[in-house]
């Protein structure tokens, strides 16, 4: 079923998801979907829809129990559980990720990280120490790792995609390039922080040109 | 018009150009539509209706100019130009951010960084020194600054945004919290790696439970 989920439908979840965080941090119990939709520039009837796709939450006249609702958005991103992380390439973001306490209490153990340079190798950064990419497949295989970061220049990125798939990686988290080819059954999500910024300068450019 | 544009396609914009970049540094001069959808991943269709929004790209045969087709992408997105950004917060991923040259030759021009931390400012980061918040208002004015990127903590982001806005910034790449609200004209990006992910663990949670 998940397959037939349009990912902006799966990023509104995380969305939802970050913004209950939030609510529960402030020890806040209930939330309507007007409240919950009006908080983030999002229609209640989207909030209310994106949910249905998954079950019934919520009562009327209640809303939704915080953290009730925390816990099946989580069961049905599948952050119930810790995944092992592996990430390749050690620089400057690779750097931020590994530092960054977020990933780890919501599900996401960034747990190696790999290059070629010697400079990089051995490094400290957060909890882990940078390793040689000849490490790889045996780190993979011991930690039963499924999802690989890749976060090196665009022209190594095909070769260690590759790579990382015959390891057993399933799920790429590719900041690299936008021309990854991978076998069906893999699954590539692409952050491009640049298309973040030329999201913006393409509204601005015609509105004060 | 651009308002029309559904952001999906502005990010397949986004990905068209970076994998033009890679052409043109590998010295290809044209490109057909299906090569350049294969390389991706994309349909050829997809390719070729995206670009038609804006425009007649190509020739029948001899498919798309690589570097004319970079110079429309970026008259398109806006960054044809230099944008100075300010960016707020100046944690580790302002760091990373600060510290990658990409941004530099792809129109934006991370110039400013600011925080509230007395251990932070000063510290040099990349290219800029972080300066206390309350020169903010100052730069941008000086600068003529209309985006931002807003990195710092949920709590904070909310009351940082509305300080932006009124400071005259109408683009926001905001890594902070999705319960962002802003009035109409301002434009909105909102990045989340986590959510990036659990798109991932979304598709394997069920595959292999």
């Amino acid at each position: 079923m998940n397959e037939h989920i349009p990912t902006p439908s799966v990023h509104r979840l995380s969305a939802y998801l970050r913004q209950l965080e939030v609510l529960a941090a402030a020890h806040t119990d209930h939330v309507s979907s007007s409240e919950l939709a009006a908080s983030m520039n999002f229609g209640a009837a989207t909030v209310r829809r994106d949910l249905a796709l998954f079950g019934q939450f919520g009562r009327r006249g209640v809303g939704y129990d915080v953290f009730e609702l925390i816990g099946a958005l989580r069961a049905i991103l599948g952050t119930q559980r810790q995944w092992p992380v592996v990430v390749i390439g050690a620089g400057e973001l690779s750097h931020a990720l590994l530092r960054y306490n977020g990933f780890r209490m919501r599900g996401f153990d960034l747990l190696a990280a790999f290059d070629i340079d010697p400079e990089k190798i051995g490094r400290q950064l957060g909890n882990v120490t940078v390793q040689p990419l000849e490490e790889l497949e045996a780190v993979i295989e011991r930690t039963g790792a499924r999802v690989a970061i890749l976060a090196v220049p665009a022209q190594a990125a095909q070769a260690l995609a590759d790579r990382l798939v015959a390891a057993g990686i399933e799920g790429l988290l590719n900041f690299s390039t936008p021309a990854l080819v991978t076998p069906p059954g893999v699954h590539v999500s692409h952050a491009d922080i640049t298309a973040h910024l030329e999201e913006l300068t393409f509204h601005l450019s015609e509105t004060r040109p």
